[in-house]
């Protein structure tokens, strides 16, 4: 298969810092579109991913799945896009296309499992995909993404994970202008949940565990915060809420938060993988018919969908812009986190090193 | 308020049999509809009261909420009955009425709190509700249902909890002929879960944690037994069931079951009241959109509904019926899972003593 050098910036282990590296990509097929990469935003993933956090990872890795630019090549069959159009690629490069998942629009659940755009198994030039901190990608135009031409390239990355992972839950849900919604955690997903239940028309809470974010909340969107380790707080929204998006990435007590569901009400978990410790306890479940479930980004005619849905509603992440270089004090700063609410690489540093 | 003595059986302590006793009925008000009991189911909850395992319980209690008897007397604004027809009471005898939950059926969950048909507080007289061990019992017409007149009335009577505790969950969950349901659980709950399932056209499939139950669960109407405890079967599950009615009502891993949910499938805990140990693993439940739900009892329309649905389709409980005098034994067997699939006192045994 034929392939070009690109310039990217990745790691070769667990343990060194990203650095600039070349990869390949192949040349486009019929169906392909090649992405000259403006913006890529910088998720909890691919820090997890370059440190193999999860297992799994297979280097050199990489990251980088919010990946925003322009068309510069197209193949022979694709109809969605021509060169010089504004393109996007998120989470998912391709996926089996055939399974039940993938035939009902839910790719992210296809069933033999989807191609990720870092660290998936590479189906055109074998290894692993490399994602978006670099200067061009090729992608089956199924899986590339129109841009409203009205929004600001950086922050609209972002939406291709934060936004996308927050959007489908509360779609799937049919949040409306009646719902009433409440956010835990206010991160990179937690403040697009915020924006995006808003403009869906919800009542909006954030649930936070500690003062001081009330001002970010509100000016996000939030119609008022719940200090939840306040118990007072807590009984005063008991059995309030229709769906509770909790985007808190580490192990925590779900069990504060399920009384707060009204009568059917879901908490859904778009973060935390693991273990749902302290015990769940199926008490306030059974006494009000309350669910927790997961949710995994979303497929690709919803993520077009929100896209359209954040154009029409001038909806983008909040970002801080930083060089290529600066990746990895980026990471030690989200680990921290200290980002307002996401970095987003200007891969223009990268191209003109 | 004018009241009269009945024959009932009951207990004055936790560590006491039950045994003979006279309580107190009101006479019939406006609206109330007095029953001549014919027939009570046993239940666990009936067991869990009589020996306060769940704290909470006053004495005397008088165990009983699945009900089947015929009116003997009417209030002068009751319209659904007159003497003479059979009627049929199950967990509740009263609620708000006004919140939230009860204007959509729901009594179930009413939020101020429903009155259970025992050791509720009773609005009426004062002191705890008494429950269907005895001759008669005066209830709202709102809480009395209708019987179809083609089916046993002793084996109707675990209709009234045993089958709409699982008939809710089914029906809530849109079980249609297009589901593949399974059942966690082959007792008065499971065996209930079976026959409504298949009647409503689902593809029907029980979990066992052991061999031996494959010909009950067949005769009953599953279509499939799986050995939860081999992993070759339960492997040859994944990613099956739209819904998962578990009936257990004692600790159990749920992580045996949920990977056996299809995408946006759903586990709905009709039986245990606790916290889930081992961890509830978040892991496939993100990857595949599930939940892991609760589930009470139903509401009053949907109770109708489903003894009309029964009425129909020719369904009644598997029950072993015994007398008043035997609700002693009858207990201690429950405790070792020896019925099938659930114990039914003919009340003229109590009349007649």
């Amino acid at each position: 298969m034929e392939k070009f050098e690109v310039k990217a910036y990745g790691t070769q282990s667990a343990e060194a810092p990203l650095k600039q590296l070349s990869i390949d990509r192949r040349e486009a097929t019929a169906k392909d579109v090649e992405i000259d990469i403006l913006f890529c935003g910088v998720c909890h993933s691919d820090l997890h991913t370059a440190r193999n956090d999860w297992g799994g990872t297979v280097y050199p890795a990489v990251p980088g799945h919010e990946i925003v630019g322009r068309v510069t090549k197209v193949g022979s069959e694709v109809s969605k896009f021509k060169v010089g159009d504004l393109a996007a690629v998120g989470c998912l490069v391709d996926s089996c296309r055939e399974c039940a998942s993938c035939k009902q629009d839910l790719e992210q659940y296809c069933i033999p499992g989807f191609t990720g755009t870092y660290n998936g198994k590479d189906k055109h030039l074998g290894g692993r995909t490399f994602g978006g901190y670099s200067e061009k990608v090729v992608v089956d135009e199924h899986f590339v993404l129109k841009l409203p031409e009205n929004l600001d390239l950086a922050a609209v990355a972002p939406l291709l994970c934060a936004g996308i992972t927050t959007w489908s839950p509360l779609r799937h849900w049919n949040v409306g202008k009646d719902s009433t919604v409440a956010v835990v955690g206010l991160g990179g997903l937690g403040h697009m949940a915020i924006k995006l239940a808003k403009a869906l028309g919800a009542h909006v809470t954030l649930f936070s565990r500690s003062p001081g974010k009330e001002k970010d909340a509100l000016e996000l969107g939030a119609d008022q915060v719940i200090i939840s380790t306040d118990p007072a707080q807590i009984q005063g929204v008991a059995g309030k809420f229709d769906l509770i998006v909790d985007t808190v990435p580490y192990v925590h007590n779900l069990n504060e938060y399920v009384p707060t569901l009204n009568i059917n009400g879901t908490l859904v978990l778009v973060g935390y993988l693991g273990g749902l410790d302290p015990l769940l306890n199926s008490v306030p479940m059974i006494m009000g018919r309350k669910s927790v479930a997961g949710s995994l980004i979303g497929g690709i005619a919803e993520t077009q969908e929100m896209l359209d849905f954040c154009g029409e509603h001038n909806i983008v992440s909040e970002i801080e812009v930083i060089k290529m270089q600066e990746i990895n004090e980026a990471y030690e700063r989200m680990l921290k986190s200290d980002v307002r609410y996401r970095f987003v690489i200007d891969m223009a540093s990268l191209k003109n090193n």
